[in-house]
C-alpha cells in the first residue's frame, strides 16, 4: 500500500529512471518490421507485433539496470484491440523479468466508472465465480479534475494490491500553465492538486516516508518541481520530460529528497532511438538503449546522493 | 469540422439524447451471459462476447429513436483487449446503422501522445502505406488540464475527418467543484475551460452556430448548465448524470438554445438496466430499453421546444 516496491529497485538498481515504451512505428528497426509485414501484411496487427518484438528486445537489454517501464497507452491504442494485445504482453513481460510497471494511461472519471478503470489496470475484474489482472500493472497515471470521487476508488484498489497511482500535477508540455499555473486565493492550481495528493496518500504512507499516491511534475519546471518537493513531502514524484522535451539532469536534482529518494525520471525516445542518434547498425537498438540508459543513469545520479 | 452531423440526427429523430453502453456484467441477462460462458468458460473473451450480444442488441432497438450512442471505454478496458476488441466492434455497429458514436475515455496528454489518441480514437494509424481506422469514434470526450497543445492535434484531425471533441468543464460527481469550483480572479474553473473551448473551436463553426468542441457539464448542476450555455454560445453541451445520478429534465432545459438546440443528454444505467426496474423477462431488456428511451425522450423534450 504505497510505492514501497519501486523505492527497493531503485535503491537496489542504484537509478531513479524509468524508461518510456512510447513505440512508434518510425522508432522500429525496418528489419522487424518488414518481418512483421511479410507474415500479417501491413496491417494494425503486423504493427502491433512489431511493436512488442521492439519492446521485448528494449527490456531484455534494460532490465537488470532500469528499476521500471512506463508504456504510454495512446502508442497502443492507435493499433486497436492488437495494440492493446501488445500493451498487455509488454506488462506481463516486463513484470516477468522483475521490472515495476507504470502505465501511463491518465485515466480519469467518476466514482463508479473510475472503480472500471482501476479493475482493469490495478486490480481484477470478476466473470462470474473467476477473476482475472486484465492489465496488472503495478501504478497507473490518472488525472484529478474530477476530484476525490474519482480517486478514491483508486485507494482501495492500490491498498489491497499493493499498487500506486501518479496524479497529474504539473506537466511537462508548454501550455500546462494555462490551468496549471492559474491561482486560487495565491495558490497556483498544480500545487492544489499536489496538496490533494498528499491528502489521498495520508493513510498509506509506506516504510520511506511516501504514500501510494504520487505526482507528475514535469523536469521541464526545475522551479516547481523543487518548490513541490519541499510542500509535498510524502508524494513520490513521476518526472517525464527529461531529454527530448529538454529538462536537464541539473535541474531535476530539486526533485528528490536528502537520501535521493523520492522522484523517478522519465526518459523515452532518447532511449528507444538511440540507435539512430549513435548511427550504429539497426541490429544494435537494444544495446545502444542500454547504453543510454547507463548515460542517462550517470548523468542525474551525478546530481544527487542515493543512499 | 463541427457537430453538425450530429445535430442533423438530433433534428431528424426529434431527440436531443444519447445512450451510453456502460455495460457491467450484471446489467446482462443471465441468459446471454451463461450461453457465453458456456462456449468460453467464465473469461474476459466470453464476457467481452456477452457485451457485444448485448450492447448489439439494444442498437438493433434504439437505433431508429435515438441519435448517437456513448459507450464508455473504461468498461471496455477492464477485460482487457477482448474488451477493446467489443468496444470496437459495438463503435462500427452502431455506425452500420446510422448511429453518431461519441468515445467516452477522457484521454489527454501532452502533444505528441494527444496525436497518437486523436489518430486512434477520430483518425487514422499509418503502417507501411497503408491506412487504418482502429476504433473510428465521431467524437471523443476529452480532458483539457494540460492546457492547448494537449487539444491542438484533435482539432485537426477534427477538421480533417469530419469529427468532435467534448472538453471536462463541469462533471456531475459529487466532488467535482473540489477543482472545477476554485475561482480565479473570481471565474470558476469550470468556466474558464468553456472559455477554452470557445477559443480552441473558434475556426470550426458549423452552419448551427455550434463548433467541433464541445464540452461535458452535468445535469447535477443546472445552475452552471444555465450559467455556462449563456456564456458558450458556440458549444455544444455532452450532459450526463441525467436519472440514475439524480439530474432531473426540468434542471436540463437551461443547458438548451432557443431552438431546442445546443445540448446532447446521456442516460445510460436507466436504458441498459430498464428491464430490470419494469421487472419484466429478461428476454425483453432490449425492448425495455426502448420503451426507456421514448420516456427519456418525452421527459426531456417537454421542457424544451426543439425545431
Amino acid at each position: 500500500m504505497s510505492f514501497d516496491r519501486l523505492i527497493k529497485k531503485i535503491i537496489q538498481t542504484q537509478n531513479p529512471t524509468v524508461v518510456g515504451l512510447d513505440p512508434r512505428l518510425e522508432y522500429i528497426p525496418d528489419y522487424i518490421k518488414q518481418k512483421c509485414f511479410m507474415k500479417d501484411g501491413e496491417t494494425l496487427k503486423a504493427a502491433a507485433k512489431a511493436v512488442f518484438k521492439f519492446n521485448k528486445a528494449i527490456i531484455d537489454e534494460i532490465y537488470d539496470l532500469v528499476p521500471a517501464i512506463k508504456p504510454q497507452a495512446a502508442y497502443y491504442e492507435m493499433y486497436g484491440y492488437h495494440g492493446i494485445k501488445t500493451l498487455e504482453k509488454t506488462i506481463r513481460y516486463a513484470k516477468s523479468k522483475g521490472m515495476f510497471v507504470i502505465t501511463d494511461g491518465k485515466r480519469n472519471d467518476i466514482g463508479a466508472t473510475m472503480t472500471a478503470y482501476a479493475a482493469a489496470h490495478l486490480g481484477c475484474t470478476a466473470v462470474g465465480g473467476s477473476s482475472f489482472e486484465a492489465f496488472a500493472a503495478d501504478a497507473l497515471t490518472v488525472n484529478g479534475y474530477l476530484g476525490t470521487d474519482g480517486i478514491e476508488p483508486l485507494l482501495s484498489v492500490c491498498a489491497q494490491n499493493d499498487k500506486g497511482i501518479f496524479v497529474l500535477a504539473k506537466t511537462s508540455n508548454k501550455s500546462s500553465g494555462e490551468l496549471q499555473d492559474k491561482t486560487v486565493d495565491g495558490v497556483p492550481v498544480y500545487a492544489l492538486m499536489g496538496d490533494m495528493c498528499e491528502k489521498w496518500g495520508s493513510e498509506q504512507i509506506g516504510e520511506y516516508g511516501y504514500s501510494s499516491v504520487g505526482a507528475v511534475v514535469g523536469a521541464t519546471y526545475p522551479q516547481q518541481l523543487a518548490e513541490l518537493r519541499e510542500r509535498l513531502p510524502h508524494t513520490l514524484f513521476l518526472v517525464p520530460g527529461y531529454g527530448a522535451q529538454g529538462g536537464g539532469a541539473k535541474g531535476l536534482a530539486g526533485a528528490f529528497d536528502e537520501n535521493g529518494l523520492g522522484a523517478i525520471v522519465n526518459s523515452s525516445r532518447a532511449v528507444m532511438c538511440a540507435y539512430q542518434k549513435e548511427g550504429c547498425d539497426q541490429k544494435d537498438f537494444a544495446k545502444a538503449a542500454r547504453r543510454e540508459v547507463i548515460r542517462m543513469r550517470d548523468d542525474i545520479t551525478s546530481y544527487i546522493k542515493l543512499k
